[in-house]
């Protein structure tokens, strides 16, 4: 075939050690910290809520950390996941560009998501943890975490955002599939839930409180762990695979990028594209343009303030330094309700802080304009948050087509949009709310 | 790793031919005849609803056809599609047997079905067709097409078989995604749908019923064409894509499979798998086992005769040799959408006939047993048609265990059920009707 549309790697390929930002940062990344006394939280004090295994991999300075085995095991049952090119879309856009996308939506449960879920479930059984309760937005995590909890054995209970559990049937549908137990949150299992619901009955949730439920929840629960899908190091450090497996699928390609982007929510997905790219940038590699996208609707990287926050609404975890819009801002509910977070990933803030990434924030109309084109080019249906990381592609490529200039662009499609239809329903019939 | 669990090609190892078995039957398959004057009906008159390339397709008689450069490209987008071997599952049924899955799910449909929807959309952009009217069942066809469609620039109008209809509304919504117009059927747009409304209201439809809509359709609208999504030989054909890759996949697993398996509703992603295997088995290769699956529910091969019927319920088409069950039985509304049709390939039909294959009939309620239990130990959602294949695998995977021997089973994992979990739903809930 004359045209290049797919890089494939295999089994082999699947990467042996997770890379560790943290050891190629130019400054320090500045430390959690305890509420009350303000020193930086030992690690002690984190495994109330998680497997001390998984704590010491937070705070870990080791550049390469060894994959477990049984967890590359089942990465092999859909990793390495594809490179493709955009050929048709780049035609549709009748831009110089090349545009390329690192497909993460051929994961089981359709997202990133697994790569991190898979590995915290693994240490977790090792630690001897029998149940994990966490919060979900969109379902993506929670979906992935289900998965994951059910091929090593352990229970597993979801708090998933009120307004994407109407929103997004399916995707509870999945996780109870999986074994899972799903509640809407704020819900009446847990005192924060219960609080909130009678100060606003009507609340559509957020982030924030349903990670503070599921904290509650794992703190009043025996032999149970709290897991989180994004924020923290551990998580962004699983994610490290996708970047990996890009670099040598780019090599195939015979390119190097110029413009390296994925959205960002908590901001799993976008380092786990971003930052093996950023470490080489750092060490002297090339200078990537290194770009992190958000919903205008909750636009904590653009709008939001650098500083200490804490990661829930209840203000029960240790203060992270972070760009946020304050623990209790409530964003709007959007279809992207994966991005639907209050802060934003220490490590993230703290690469964007030092200049080495940049942010842009978009409205979800123009976002969804450029999805379904996509779709209609491609094939693939972009989830709501990966169509931002998309309309972020579309806006670099109209930028070298008016400048007549090749550019090489590559973006996570951090998942698949099967789940989230009512959103492209809204759209096609120009209700979506253009926040 | 040491335990191989993908085995993966890459876009240079895409078939560059289809393979017809037409060329390989011992006995010459029994043609299509004109309902009239019983005569074979000559290619002329199929083109009033087929372009002329793929009526002289469906009655090509060469071994090899030539897949268009613009279809690989295509195809390029997800194919080879990944060959896995379900080693946890394995381990779970306590199994000897090898058990290998051919995972269709991975297109951007979510099935095999793109892989002749965009064949039939290319010979049609060809011909000058500007639009294309079909049927689905779960949808899984429908939205093949109408990304197809929509790949190639032509419009689509889809008759939806109305239980599947208000059962998986998210297929809906994923064809008009891809932008195509979409009808519950029976509908109010022709007059067969009209008739049958008008005798029963709340009819729940059927694919016969909706073919006959479809057919309706074509031949009172402009520059149109219909497109059928199974049955035919030219169909059968574009699916034996993924027997030829399967091929090799087994070869670099370093087996050879003793059972090969698949659904069958109209039997297109049976033969996709099968009918390389089987031309092998004809001309002196290895005697596999060859098993097309259907539901108790519509047991067109078990239950049936092998007789001249008509394809529709309205009995517009031709007369084919099928293994039937009458063009007017209406099936119960499964959840298995794709597999409620009264009739069966005439090709399919002709190698069970010659006792070249086998089929057995499974109750939905133990093929959901079969495809929570492989959700939870492999990841991947099967669909309900697969999940059908999927439990015949597991019937012979236990013969194995009783009679401890090592068996190495193929199936087609044909596609993945994430817009079918309200069956899963439904099964969890103790909730699904047991026909």
């Amino acid at each position: 075939m004359s045209q290049p549309i797919q890089f494939a790697l295999t089994q082999a390929d699947i990467p042996t050690h997770w890379y560790n930002i943290l050891a190629d940062f130019p400054a320090p990344l500045p430390l959690p910290l305890h509420p009350a006394t303000k020193e930086p939280v030992p690690p002690e004090a984190l495994t109330a809520i998680f497997p001390e295994n998984l704590v010491m991999q937070e705070m870990c300075p080791d550049r390469w950390i060894e994959i477990p085995e049984p967890v590359r095991e089942i990465y092999a049952r859909w990793r390495p996941t594809p490179l493709l090119r955009a050929t048709r879309f780049e035609e549709a856009l009748q831009t110089p560009a090349h545009i390329y996308y690192k497909h993460e939506g051929v994961s089981p449960a359709g997202s990133h998501k697994p790569n991190t879920a898979v590995a915290q479930a693994y240490f977790n059984k090792l630690a001897g943890t029998k149940r994990l309760a966490t919060e979900t937005g969109a379902g993506q995590w929670g979906s992935a975490l289900s998965m994951a909890c059910r091929l090593f054995g352990l229970d597993c209970t979801v708090y998933m955002v009120k307004v994407s559990f109407h929103q997004k049937p399916y995707r509870r549908l999945l996780m109870e599939t999986w074994g899972a137990t799903v509640f809407a949150s704020p819900s009446e299992q847990t005192n924060y839930g219960r609080k909130v619901l009678q100060e606003s009955p009507d609340c559509p949730g957020s982030l924030g409180i349903a990670i503070s439920e599921a904290i509650e929840d794992t703190v009043t629960h025996p032999q149970t762990k709290y897991s989180l899908g994004s924020v923290l190091n551990h998580v962004c450090l699983h994610q490290t695979v996708i970047g990996q497996e890009a670099m040598k699928q780019m090599e195939m390609a015979g390119e190097e990028p110029d413009a390296i982007i994925g959205c960002a929510g908590g901001g799993s997905n976008f380092s786990g594209l971003a930052f093996p790219f950023l470490g080489k940038k750092i060490t002297g590699g090339k200078n990537y343009r290194i770009v992190a996208v958000e919903p205008s609707a909750c636009p904590s990287m653009t709008k939001g303030e650098y500083r200490y926050d804490f990661g829930d609404t209840a203000q029960t975890t240790p203060l992270l330094k972070m760009y946020t819009l304050g623990s209790d801002f409530m964003p709007p509910p959007i279809h992207a309700g994966g991005l639907r977070y209050h802060g934003m990933s220490p490590a993230v803030s703290h690469a964007l802080n030092l200049g080495l990434i940049e942010a842009e924030a978009y409205h979800q109309t123009k976002v969804f304009e450029s999805a379904t084109l996509f779709a209609r080019c491609e094939g693939v249906v972009p989830a709501p948050e990966t169509a931002h990381a998309l309309h972020a592609a579309v806006q670099e490529a109209i930028r070298a087509r008016e400048a007549g200039q090749k550019r090489v662009i590559l973006f996570n499609f951090s998942g698949h949009g099967l789940l989230d239809l009512t959103a492209y329903e809204s759209y096609l019939a120009g209700k979506l709310l253009d926040v």
